[in-house]
């Protein structure tokens, strides 16, 4: 039963970008690291790397390191980046369309398979192969073929009943990247992508840095306003 | 001294959100929302974002609820999005030219004003208005333009380099979309949208999901492999 294990999400996150330095290594020619210079490469240690893989069994011989094209094969099994998935779009605006160009979906086994819009404008348009299909077939269209997972790219006020369609049509799991908490039942995946959040977060930073810095070079050191 | 106390970054991720909806609230004609209102419409509760506003000073009357217009205005000069911040773009590659349209950076106030690359068949294309310059003028422009904000589309193996440059140029925020962790100085914010990590925790999760489902429905229950 060692699957159903509860993991980590630092774990996960850290994997995936091990994968992508064991895929690095492996166009460069190594064919053996040790979990030490493996951590080095990936910005976390030996002992983390070490500690992450133990969930998932046994990997490499102590004091022998791991074989590169192995190890890499095995954590993309784990991540599941061997398989496709046929996903759907939700919202062909321009940050929906700028998803829809964006190679690196396929490059992880994420197929753009349907776009929905519910403007009159959009729909009916054939993007980047895939033709935008009204709203009102979301269901019968994510049910037919299958879909388990949806990019939503629709304004913030929608996203709650835009979610809630797509987990009753039978989504698993959605990437939002609506800027607006949404909720889900459990057992369904949500991982938000909200750049405009994390822009606010850098804008707090950088007004609260200049602030701190006007007072530093103040002669009085007194306080703002 | 209040404002150098240290404010727990899921309170600036709450009042992003709550800026937006009180946006919204504005647009639609509502003057007035209690804390309660604004927490079910935020995916929160009336009692966090009360905690959420008090780093901050005293917001609105108990029983009365707040101005939606002060409220969101107020919110808007914590965040610092009252404010314009010029920001460069490192990496003029698919990414990169999606997010340069992207028209979310310049309603935060980020506006993207430089652009490099070192890809001779991009540098000196004009982009959104924007030429794309060689990566060996970045240190000049960015001194010369004072560019406190980046926003880095390279591919991860240069990562790392490109964020000291940036750092010793005189950039006290990153936003990083490269696939890699990379590491800045105390002093420098970091953020990270790494949407090939996003999409991994999504596979990781389907991929377990599935096998699961397989299992359960084995009829001997037995595991994989």
């Amino acid at each position: 039963m060692r699957n159903r294990k509860k993991i980590p999400e630092a774990t996960i996150s850290r994997l995936s970008v091990c994968a992508r330095a064991l895929r690095q290594l492996h166009n460069d020619g190594v064919e053996v690291i040790s979990s030490d210079e493996l951590g080095a490469k990936t910005g976390s240690s030996g002992a983390q790397i070490r500690k992450d893989l133990s969930f998932f069994g046994e990997f490499g011989k102590t004091g022998r390191g791991y074989y590169v094209k192995d190890l890499e094969e095995c954590i993309s099994r784990i991540l599941g980046i061997d398989k496709k998935w046929n996903v759907a779009l939700v919202g062909a605006g321009q940050l929906g369309s700028a998803l829809l160009a964006y190679p690196g979906f396929r490059e992880r086994g994420f197929d753009i398979a349907a776009v929905f819009d519910n403007d009159l404008r959009k729909i009916g348009k054939t993007w980047e192969r895939v033709v935008v299909q009204d709203m009102s077939e979301l269901r019968a269209t994510i049910r037919a073929r299958d879909i388990r997972v949806a990019i939503m790219a629709v304004p913030a006020p929608v996203s709650q009943e835009t979610a809630d369609l797509l987990v009753s049509s039978g989504v698993r799991a959605i990437l939002n990247f609506a800027p607006a908490k949404i909720s889900v039942p459990e057992g369904v995946e949500l991982r938000n992508a909200d750049l405009s959040t994390e822009l606010e977060c850098l804008s707090y930073f950088l007004s609260n840095e200049a602030r701190v810095r006007t007072r530093a070079v103040s002669p009085n050191g007194g306080e703002d306003g």
